[in-house]
């Protein structure tokens, strides 16, 4: 197993560095309109056998831990990137991003993504001023490096971490995170529920140069002793403005799971399986009472926009097997996140829709396109979809192939599932296994539509195999390391040998024979 | 990792054995029309928690070896259940299944796959006759079970054995055999390129349940010392007729790769791929002539129609890179393979279409629609496809996902790819992880096409999940062992904490929390 950045906490400038992939390295790009800003890629140098290739630009979310020259500090937290740009829009009332948008500005936040995707930042204002993308970036969040969400860019992937009543410290959470957006997660969702809620997630947001969602009722429930009943508007209310101070750029919230699907969800074979979902079920079950984040949705959009944060309407009702996959409850409380999609954008306040789950392989493009009618094109945010059940121990691999499907369809980012899932919380090996199984199953969405950059690092790695340039190989893989080590421990290096790989053998190797021709 | 079933060639009787999964037993369903025959399938017996369930009964390619009453011995193979079947057709010229089906006979293999697969007989005598299936199983494999290959049936899933000029013994292929099949391989090809090829290849197919395909111009080639040029169609000829005599089930055989296509080829980004597809490439550019294997290929047919040995016709211009997929050079030999079908099917011989290799999500569509017109519904066999080019390490998953994809369009049979691929010869731990990621493909193809048998084990396991059965939903995995493991290391088994997982702990389950209301 690969050695995890260490982040030292007891220093007092403890440096914590994720080292580039080798081969690859930081470089910035300039801003067009925005004098000083500059947009970070990664750049994967090739080897000197292709002295005729221009290096490789990746789009690169690890921040500036892989900056070989800037110095981090996990006490102090990542340098404040936003802050100017922040600073100027302090009188207005609602600074979210769908707002600039909406009034023609194309803000320093579209234009970062516009560069970091390669797109015009006109592009990127008319997307986000039609509710087709969002940009999560908390004001209180000025250590963000911006990134969009939409189905006409590159598709993302979140990871998922957060301590347990059961489990872990907020060194390792720290860990986790930095682990996450070392193999490329775009977004980190903080799911704690145990103790030192608050803590865990200051440290998290100060050194996280992603956004960061949460699940703002774990911690209400927290507050109120974990019992369900006991929630109300009010502790839920207090949460929400303490995590938008925090930074956090956004919230799951399940404000379509109404008292009428209950019953629908009841008759199902699995149930409701989201946790928030049965949280706020099971409240309303109580106390014979509409779900209080329904009922107080217009009161929600009015605190997220002052912050901009961006909802993830979370879909509580998602299926929790095939077997109940695009069912009445799911599609009920689809609708339902449509309706408050356009409540949200009469706010200003930017919206993403959450989708299921567990759905075999020929009820996936139903789900994408009900949500892109439903919910007005707003981008959709999906949870695999695992394509089977029983997969228990290997999920990951279930979930990517539903999520490759899906991203290609449209969905703007998935949320990865590890090995674990089903089956205990994962360890860093699993979060670098899951990670990169839904890097495979996004950017294989990416190819599908024709993403210009992900076409250029998909030929230029074919180009590196046909020309045996093994180096190149390592280096263009989504996992440099792990592909030396398998080549290696098989091969001996040498300059015969590097004419051909270890499956076939120097005499049936297919491309030398091709060459010879 | 897992423990590999020993096989101790050393006694004179050795016993090979491959333990059933926990919690599984070998049972036998008896045939309606053939006395005596009898159906292996594999139960999952479900816990005590779960008195009201019946057992799940699966398919089962796992062989006699997970019969824990039968005895097993690698001297002396396996026992030769269709040796009396066989018997009763030796006056016939062309003892193919596709000559009986067409005859209207249901045979012994036919009845043993319908039920199987919980069908009826006459259907698969109906598929097979229209040459939408194949059962490959030649008359000089006997301990063979029958199977079938067919877009109306399970998806199956073939792995590859082999040794090469670098590694590997007898021992070790037999080895490789036993843990492909225990972890549910369809079907074995044996790639062998090495020493000892036809030693290696007797003591596989006397003791293979499946059927056992292999590469002939691989042999044809070590027989001339590795010389392309040196490759005739007498040496090809001796080679096919020595291995039907072995009792190989099926051949690839490149016959498309046509003089034309060659130029075609050449204008690639990765050029020509398969190892049969170049040498066939070189031996026409050198001898100047058209590729033998087509202008040989109704004397080709006569030979393998006497054994009933099926065609699986190569794509020696499968794409390399999903920049190259779907090209002229691809599709042209498609073409090709279609006409050879005909021909095929002329001579009462079965046949199976090779196919891609790389293929983006947007173009795996119309592999599958070309092929099933140009191909005249053959059953599809493909190498993934490979959804992405940069997965080196992982690739297993990257062929899963387009693995799923083709598969519930209508591919038949999929090759799996190991996470070695591209880079090292698999070994034991790359072999599993390469086959039960297909399984997941092919299970999710199944899944999304319905299948019964696909929909009961989804099933299955979402209630024992529902109802927190444990025991259950380890035993009803694709990988038993292994979820169980993951589960105990994280959480003590006990009373209480079996209402719940470690993922969100026993206040956090959203299931524990549905049924509460």
């Amino acid at each position: 197993m690969e050695q995890c950045p260490k982040t030292n906490t007891t220093l007092r400038l403890p440096v914590a560095r994720v080292p580039p992939f080798e081969g690859s390295k930081k470089v910035y790009l300039p801003s067009k309109i925005h004098p000083g800003m500059r947009i970070p890629m990664r750049e994967v140098l090739l080897s000197a056998e292709a002295a005729h290739e221009a290096p490789v630009r990746l789009y690169d979310a690890s921040g500036p831990y892989t900056d070989t020259v800037m110095v981090t500090d996990i006490e102090r937290g990542l340098y404040p990137l936003r802050r100017e740009w922040l600073l100027k829009r302090k009188a207005d009332a609602r600074p979210t991003q769908l707002y600039y948008a909406r009034q023609g500005v194309v803000t320093e936040e579209m234009e970062f993504v516009a560069i970091r995707e390669g797109l015009e930042a006109e592009f990127v204002r008319a997307e986000v001023a039609a509710g087709r993308a969002i940009i999560p970036a908390n004001i209180h969040h000025p250590e963000c490096e911006p990134m969009v969400i939409g189905r006409n860019f590159l598709v993302k992937i979140n990871a998922n971490i957060g301590n347990s009543a059961m489990r872990s410290t907020v060194a390792e959470e720290i860990e986790k995170m930095l682990w996450s957006i070392r193999w490329g997660a775009d977004t980190v969702m903080d799911l704690s529920t145990g103790k030192n809620i608050h803590e865990t997630r200051e440290k998290i947001i100060r050194n996280c140069p992603t956004p960061i969602g949460t699940v703002p009722i774990y911690q209400a429930l927290e507050k109120v002793g974990g019992k369900v009943e006991a929630l109300s508007w009010e502790v839920y209310r207090e949460t929400l403005i303490e995590q938008c101070e925090q930074g956090v750029d956004y919230f799951t919230v399940h404000a379509g799971v109404l008292k009428e699907f209950v019953p629908l969800a009841k008759k199902r074979m699995t149930g409701i399986v989201s946790r928030g979902g049965s949280i706020l079920a099971k409240w309303m079950h109580f106390h014979n009472k509409e779900n209080f984040l329904y009922t107080h949705f217009e009161e929600i959009c009015k605190i997220l926009a002052q912050y901009d944060v961006a909802f993830s309407l979370g879909d509580g009702l998602r299926p929790g097997s095939t077997h109940d996959a695009n069912d009445a409850a799911q599609f009920g409380e689809l609708k339902v996140l449509g309706e408050l999609t356009k409540i949200a954008w009469k706010h200003d306040v930017q919206v993403m829709i959450e989708g299921p789950g567990h759905v075999p392989l020929n009820k996936i493009k139903e789900n994408m396109d009900l949500q892109m009618t439903l919910c007005h094109e707003a981008p959709f945010y999906t949870l695999g979809p695992l394509v089977i059940d029983v997969g228990a121990g290997h999920d990951h691999l279930t979930s990517a192939i539903g999520g490759a499907m899906i991203g290609w369809l449209g969905t703007a980012m998935l949320c990865y599932v590890t090995p674990k899932e089903h089956l205990a919380l994962p360890d860093k090996n699993d979060v670098k296994e899951g990670i990169i199984a839904h890097k495979i199953a996004a950017l294989a969405a990416d190819l599908a539509k024709g993403h210009p950059m992900a076409v250029r690092w998909n030929d230029a790695m074919s180009k590196a195999r046909f020309e045996f340039r093994w180096e190149d190989q390592y280096r263009l893989s989504l996992d440099p390391e792990l592909a030396r080590r398998y080549r290696e421990a098989a091969f001996p290096k040498d300059a015969t040998s590097n004419r051909c790989c270890t499956m076939c053998g120097p005499d049936f190797c297919a491309m030398k024979i091709t060459q010879e021709i």
